[in-house]
């Protein structure tokens, strides 16, 4: 499963229903990582992990369910910024991370123990080990910032001309990345920013080209019903970025690399026209209200192929 | 005022009530330091600062009062060491540290900033901004660990063979400390363990020349009261490492660079031999039960220089 944050962690919260853990590989986006009050910070892969343990907070969706904010309320008599919320327990989080990262230890493995701590039987992967950054140009400015600044501190309320992974191309594949595509029975691409989650991941040398040769097998789960994004800045970003702002948007950036597009039930009127893109249209309720519909849609996910 | 941790501080909250805050510089022992789930640690800068603030748990003697433990708890459902507690309201601070360093601030200056943010006048200064480690040999193994090591892990129940200032020949004083030192009217030595707290702060280049040029204004305050440390291992350790275990040890430590030693009442038999090293005794009640009696000493040690 190709992911980014909330939506893809709803997903494989999903999956885990309905298939063996161990069965699963989540390959997930870095390009939102950063580093803050000297910590490093991974929110998709920490989303991911959170929410297949059940312990993320379900109203903010992010971060941990129970939380406390005592740091960050001290942290406030201090001359930093504050705009970016850190949880007191989700900093042990960012604090095992950090050290075992200065300790040596790459990314990927780091990913691999914290999954573990939390019990999770699912192997959750970053896209890669090396240093990726989604980049975003405001259009107001021409400011470059990063994704936490335009997604985080301006609320993602900014329009943007253009999004860059500063690093991708000197970025590899995490050990372990290629292999899960390729052997893959189902790639899917989880209903995620396809721009600024799922772009980061395929931006990765190597990667988009390994969907790629197995296209036939590729489910791509569009994250726009009836031309809104569930959560986030998608479907504006589709617009300002010179895409359809609907399913058809998503189709056409993944026409190439999927054989199969699941939409919801509110676009069934677009699949004559996605099906003219060569790509097979499933049908269904992708809404994931709860972890019932999202192990629903996990099911007609994996039955969705020939 | 040349600092250790515990003892200094509550000297330092009491000459803060008989002086201005401005007209008083505290050199801190940086030995201490220590880097820990990738945040930077300074425990005697952040104690200093802590208690003069009255922020100090006054049980504890570490940390801050009114403190939770959230992210420690959920630390430890990682794979890492638990014996340090970081508090959640203290992170905030190593946080801020961490983050201030890592973009190329000296430690003075992000010192300098927490004082500030804590409303101290007085001047919170690290003996040096480069990195300096005070590493204690073991006797029984042979092993050589860190002070935290030493003194948090293994509560400092271990006989000790040797003290070294790893960094110490290559660190340079930092901006201001010798400044301070050469024109203080009265360079206090505070209560601390002449050994791993004051002994880290004379080890850099140019301190102790600089506290010997003004032997005639110096007062040090014995941390030893009839035999004993008030706090930690200072009496084993002048025992262990071939000193006399009383005040009488202390002075000899303190003779070429004071010309007056503080001891408590309790010590006064040992004033005439004390005398005989060339040091002046100013006896007085030592232990700072409170912050008035913190005042009161801390008027003895200014009054002390004939």
């Amino acid at each position: 499963v190709l992911c980014g944050g909330v939506g893809a962690a709803k997903l494989l919260a999903g999956m885990v229903r309905v298939l063996e853990g161990d069965a699963l590989t989540a390959i997930v986006n870095v390009g939102d990582d950063f580093e803050l009050h000297g910590l490093e910070i991974s929110p998709d892969l920490d989303t991911v992990v959170y929410t297949v343990a059940g312990a993320i907070d379900p109203e903010r969706g992010w971060g941990l369910r129970d939380e406390t904010w005592h740091a960050m309320e001290a942290l406030s008599r201090y001359d930093t910024e504050t705009w970016f919320n850190l949880g007191d327990r989700d900093l042990a989080t960012h604090m095992y991370r950090t050290e075992r990262r200065r300790a040596g230890a790459p990314l990927s493995q780091v990913s691999a123990q914290i999954a573990r701590a939390w019990g999770l039987g699912l192997r959750v992967l970053p896209a890669s080990d090396d240093r990726l950054r989604t980049i975003v140009t405001l259009a107001e400015s021409g400011e470059q910032v990063s994704f936490q600044d335009y997604f985080v501190r301006q609320r993602h309320d900014v329009a943007v001309t253009r999004v860059d992974f500063d690093g991708a191309a000197d970025a590899a594949p995490a050990p372990g990345v290629l292999d899960a595509i390729a052997g893959a029975d189902v790639v899917v691409v989880a209903p995620s920013n396809p721009l600024i989650s799922i772009g980061p991941v395929l931006a990765v040398p190597g990667v988009r080209a390994a969907v790629q040769a197995r296209r036939d097998q590729v489910v791509a789960v569009s994250p726009i019903v009836a031309g809104q994004a569930l959560k986030g800045p998608a479907d504006r970003l589709l617009g300002e970025l010179g895409h359809e702002r609907s399913v058809l948007g998503v189709a056409r950036l993944y026409a190439e690399i999927a054989e199969t597009l699941v939409i919801d039930e509110a676009d069934a009127g677009y699949a004559e026209e996605i099906g003219r893109l060569g790509l097979r249209c499933v049908v269904t309720d992708t809404i994931m209200r709860d972890p019932d519909r999202a192990a629903r849609l996990s099911q007609a996910v994996l039955a969705a192929m020939p």
